[in-house]
């Protein structure tokens, strides 16, 4: 019998350059967090896991780490059972505020998600073989991504410009998606929205459509719009957008833009979890649902998830916050085993360069990342580079996202308001 | 890297004594068949599936077989595409009828079924794990199931009385459920009903709730009625049975039938595949599906429709046919990981006696089966069982169910009519 007992949990928390990017809730701070998750076992396996560096969710799941020590990593069910009891009904409230109203089953399906990867990618590697056999099989062997694209500015206050340079304009944008399309390959577009006003931003889409008149093309205002100005604004981009994501908060002012839109809606602000889902298929308020296994639960969850659009008839896109190396695989292992990914794949891996805490990166070639063939999520630790963005945790300072806090600090009238327009 | 490189497929049918079972499309005739998967690796390992024996659908599975040879149990995903090549757009009719229309797509799930349960079991095998902890572990160490009584027969005609004797009326009920449950332990009690006109299942249902008031109690017509009567039926039985099961065909029917019965109807008739779901649920047709691996697709499948069940508030248990040990144990492992397994699950194993493929059986007490812990199912084949079973298969005679042409060498007017009443 094999045995994948947990002798260790390690939690480690990173920080990592990140470039201004501008959103609806204000902007990206100059330090990205996120904590990395390393199940081991006795014989020397190591599983890794992914999520979330805020401060609070931090200090649940070191909670849940301590929980596991001693488990089997094969019992899923028993590793689901020790984080919930370790974190109680913990209900951290979501300063970002990006996946609606915080909850305990939310919270408790974040601090699950890392441990639910690594306990996989353990499994994997117990057998020697890729996560994608351990979730049901590979349906493709590369898995589309998107090129991302973010208004902002040239760099953080008080710095240098950044690489990319400022994008505040059609131009900007355009100029942007060039070089992320000419280093990546990528053969579709979404666009961070909810910046500009709405007009301004379709101006940006249609200098895109005549840039890249084959990219499929998406829009993501993170809900800055009202019901009425987001169904003027879809009437301005039919039959130029692939889809429109979250134009608007919640899932009735959703349902009503999308009985006039002719795009699909998507979203990863109004169907965030499984009690979500049946409210809004009924109202047909959504035609995508972005999977993100951070916050889902975990892998396992989001092929439900994609099971469940599936039957309904919705399409299935991913998700992604600022990540590194082992996100991306793990969403990459995902995305390869579910038959109706009928999108590319959201990552904001460009935006992080090359720094990253995994060894040998997965790369995206032609907007694809290929199923690495070696055991588990096929990345290993860089142990330096864990060190050293460890270190950059230490000294950044930064203990929580706080995007609009950042945007005060140049804008000091700057509030966040869902919708703004 | 561990490869379950699959050398050889072998395909079994075999033959059973089957009880004269009484239900809506006629009587249980004296051989139950089913077919028996082996899927082996060149390292020694066989991984174990069950399914139907019915003629045309044995010749699927053989050339599913065929096509699995080369392939590595790991990769479930390619497993599916070799079987559904292998048997293109096939659409058996299922002439028994209890799924509904057939199609291309049921076609296919029933064919991959076995060989989806055989390869888990492989993958399970070659880490020394149960199969439960390759679907995500167990959160029940027991699964419950039910006392399944059937109207019978004394014997079958020209034979002797078989050792439960005839029950054709309350009292033949009763005495069918003491016997099974003093034997096996059962605390819930399902009728498979659509036999007598319903009154005098009714009059059944409460002779059983007088002799077991502890018991929870269903009753399955198998569609035998029509709207009217099924409302007019659960009126009489409200606050009596558990659950009321496929009580008219078709969802709008169940619908009507749903909106005024005061207990769930439970279905394995109208919710048969993934497609009937949004429509059912929508309509509030049904409030517990039964899961059934062998129809659905396999065990992943079933862990899929049992999610889509939760997040839409409907209950869950698992259906079955004639089966034997490979399927008892198949069903012991999915129902242990469904956190949603509201309701003891059916089975025939009490009707089978000691007839078994498998060198131990796992067996039924206090109405539940533990999970067992070795490695894979957790049974292993009785080749000599299975080589006189296969005997039977042989010998009988039998190439496809038929209850209903079967009735009729007894009563040549029988028809079988949905709904009959």
């Amino acid at each position: 019998m094999t045995i994948l007992s947990i002798v260790e949990a390690v939690v480690t928390p990173v920080a990592f350059p990140d470039p201004p990017l501008l959103n609806s809730a204000g902007v990206h701070q100059p330090w990205a967090l996120r904590t990395i998750v390393e199940l081991r076992t006795g014989d020397g396996l190591i599983g890794l896991g992914e999520t979330y560096g805020d401060a609070p969710h931090l200090a649940l799941v070191r909670r849940a780490a301590d929980a596991l020590v001693g488990l089997d990593a094969f019992d899923l069910a028993a590793v689901r059972r020790a984080v919930s009891l370790a974190i109680g009904y913990a209900d951290l409230p979501d300063r970002h505020g990006l996946i609606g109203p915080s909850s305990a089953t939310k919270t408790l399906l974040k601090v699950l998600s890392p441990f639910e990867v690594a306990a996989i990618d353990l499994q994997a590697r117990a057998v020697e073989r890729p996560v994608c056999d351990v979730l049901g099989g590979r349906v493709r062997e590369r898995v589309p991504f998107s090129a991302y694209l973010f208004y902002k500015w040239a760099g953080h206050p008080g710095a240098e410009p950044d690489e990319w340079g400022a994008a505040l304009d059609p131009d900007g944008l355009v100029a942007q998606a060039d070089t992320m399309i000419k280093k990546y390959g990528f053969r579709s577009i979404k666009v961070k929205g909810g910046v500009l006003p709405p007009d301004a931003e379709v101006d940006a889409i249609l200098a895109l459509r005549q840039a890249f008149p084959e990219h499929p093309l998406r829009l993501d205002p993170n809900c800055a719009w009202s019901v009425a100005t987001s169904r003027r604004v879809a009437e301005r981009m039919s039959g130029i957008l692939e889809y429109l994501e979250d134009p608007t908060p919640g899932i009735p002012g959703m349902a009503e833009v999308a009985a006039s839109a002719q795009m699909p809606l998507a979203t990863n602000m109004c169907v965030v979890e499984f009690a979500d889902i049946p409210e809004a298929f009924a109202r047909g308020a959504v035609g995508v649902v972005l999977a993100d296994h951070h916050y889902w639960g975990g892998l396992r969850a989001c092929a439900d998830l994609a099971r469940i659009c599936h039957t309904w008839g919705v399409g299935v896109s991913m998700h992604s916050n600022s990540h590194l190396g082992i996100s991306l695989a793990a969403m990459t292992h995902l995305g390869s085993t579910l038959p109706n990914l009928t999108y590319a794949a959201d990552t904001h891996t460009p935006w992080q360069g090359c720094v990253d805490v995994v060894t040998a990166p997965l790369s995206i070639v032609d907007g694809e990342v290929t199923v690495p063939d070696g055991p588990g999520l096929g990345v290993e630790l860089d142990r330096d580079a864990l060190a050293r963005l460890h270190e950059n945790y230490v000294r950044c300072g930064i203990r929580e996202r706080d995007d609009t806090a950042y945007m005060r600090t140049v804008h000091p009238d700057f509030v966040k308001r869902r919708p703004r327009w």
